[in-house]
């Protein structure tokens, strides 16, 4: 097992009807900046509610934050956090509302030009960002109770990554209920979304620690055990909180501690969103499998691993585990309606192998993976083995 | 699943060489009161690396906290810290050493006598008690990355818990290598003790609860798996660290949200330690399997549960599964050296199951476990079960 240090200090607060229960979490005399996305929940109730519960405290808002939430955009948001001296912000979203809130928690604070905070990026420590709070709307990306977010920007096309220990929420607000009206498409990729979330941190090579890695398996396990309750039938509250909790378990820092990380699919998978709009839980759909067959011995003993484990797959040598393991994953996705061939997203993929590879090659992104040997070219045959 | 708050703010600094971070952890200009026990630490070599941490720090000591952490000793460290104007509590020590400093830390924060913070007991809310951190050398209770604590009076024959979001270690120090020096009586305790802190929390009836679950399930494997090198090979560090982070994980309050817990095994086996002396780890193998016979109709759909998903029982009906179940958990706490009925430990035990119902009564302790129906005479049933 590897070294490491693991604080995570959010307040979790889970269940039905809890969203009345921001009114204890807040500060009481903050001047408050709610953000929220493209108005889904003003039509599914949710923005009534938390309004309903913020009746006694000073609030401004500021709606409209896009998916891939853009740099842009949030500094349209920042000069309000400004003008209006807020001191506490509150994300009611999904995941893209609240990375655009940490983005914003952080360059509130942040005395340079706010983008640096991404493009060098700026390491955001306790007590160097702005105070804030989550009323969850969409489980996918475990943002909820994780430091870490993602911003794009429109004008360069780029999707890039910050965070630090500063930017945890202060609090979350999980209420399963809000899965009601949360279309079949958006849970699919949340699904998706999580379970690759577990793949970045547990497909790598055999390691010793033995808790962390059936802890990944217990995530995996019960997102594909909810996923077709959750997709095709009735709205039930308990495939969706267990759906839920996966979603925040999945990337809440637990399970990554003390293994070797991946994270190249979401690297790579960040440029098919950049280029093309795709989904990001499609892209990482894209690039998975590709990605494993790509790193096939590297990664065939951890492979064998999940299929047996998560899949019952026990015949055969190391090697036909691992590729069954890999046909499993990716009939898994098909299950979740989710496509697997970039070609299937777009016929306009010719040269992006290329550019990617340029991408990441000014960015000096090398050596990147578990075992830090995944090179620009490396990453071109990626893209191009998911065609 | 039922609603939940989860806040975890301890800082786990876990692995190898880690004790001397203690000197980034510690506030620089805090007067510090060390905290040990019997003095192990001074033979295997941690009170020295602690101290040769501290250099620079102002730093008092207090050796001596015995097992079941004694009121009467706690009450002279206690004076140490009101007279030498003391801010943060350092621990280095196992679960005694811990519940004591937290016993401490709220003490010295508490306007009332101190005893009320066991017998009534007062929940100690943020803010309201010292700062600790600590240095883990023993792995059992979980103390390390929680916010409860027991401590006895032996005047009395009491063992009592209380506790509070106030009491997190605000970080704790987990080096797999103290594992080294500990005799194996003490790690067998330190399984049994992990082991019976997840039953408590999982064996009860089936709930929604499917991550949950999963995760406790985990925990019992990787400590069925780790026992027996633990207890009869050389020392390994990768075997220590699974067993150090299991211990932990246990017992930081993550497995317990969203699901009933049960706790009728501490409960009656604090009073087997109260009035034998019986190591608490012990006390807890004499009592659950009763405990889980006696409840057997509640109980049986998540003991076969247990049986199939953690030892592979997958034959014969629900009651046979979970029959087999308890003889598997009564073969495992066996095989870990340590027996499970009283009379093993003491003659003396007649008229104890009466005196502890009597307590129990006294007590007001009426309608515990997770159905809230277990009464005094019930325990006393139990008692006698385990003769």
């Amino acid at each position: 097992m590897l070294n490491f240090e693991y604080k995570n200090p959010t307040k979790i607060i889970f269940g039905k009807n809890t969203i009345p229960k921001l009114a204890e979490e807040l500060p009481k005399d903050a001047k408050i900046l709610m953000l929220y996305g493209g108005g889904s929940i003003k039509k599914n109730g949710i923005y009534d509610q938390v309004k309903a519960t913020l009746k006694d405290f000073d609030v401004e808002e500021f709606g409209g934050i896009p998916a891939n939430p853009e740099y842009e955009t949030l500094m349209d948001a920042l000069k309000i956090i400004n003008e209006k001296n807020i001191d506490f912000l509150l994300a009611v979203g999904g995941g893209s509302v609240i990375d655009g809130t940490k983005f914003l928690a952080a360059a509130a604070k942040y005395d340079g030009e706010s983008w640096d905070i991404l493009s060098k990026p700026v390491r955001i420590l306790e007590g160097k960002a702005l105070e804030f709070g989550t009323v969850l709307t969409l489980p996918a990306t475990g943002s909820e109770m994780n430091s870490g977010f993602v911003v794009s920007r429109r004008e360069t096309k780029e999707k890039l990554a910050s965070g630090g220990p500063g930017l945890f929420p202060t609090f979350s607000i999980l209420d399963p209920e809000v899965i009601k009206s949360i279309p079949k498409k958006q849970l699919a990729n949340g699904v998706m979304d999580a379970y690759t979330h577990v793949l970045e941190q547990y497909m790598t090579y055999p390691t010793s620690a033995t808790l962390q890695d059936r802890i990944s398996e217990s995530i995996l396990q019960t997102l594909q055990e909810v996923s077709q309750p959750l997709l095709n039938d009735d709205y039930n509250y308990d495939t969706a909180g267990n759906f839920m909790w996966c979603c925040t378990m999945a990337l809440n820092g637990l399970i990554q501690k003390g293994v070797p990380t991946d994270w190249a699919v979401h690297a790579i998978g960040h440029e098919l969103t950049a280029n093309f709009g795709i989904d990001h839980a499609r892209t990482l759909a894209v690039i998975a499998p590709s990605r494993y067959r790509f790193a096939f011995e590297d990664k065939k003993e951890k492979l064998a691993q999940y299929g047996e484990r998560v899949w019952g797959i026990t015949e055969g040598s190391v090697d036909d585990r691992a590729e069954k393991s890999i046909k499993k994953m990716e009939e898994f996705f098909h299950s979740l309606g989710i496509d697997t061939k970039l070609s299937e997203y777009t016929n306009d993929y010719e040269g992006i192998s290329e550019k990617i590879k340029n991408t990441f090659t000014e960015r000096n992104m090398t050596g990147i993976g578990e075992n830090k040997n995944l090179t620009p070219e490396n990453v071109k045959e990626i893209v191009e083995m998911s065609y």
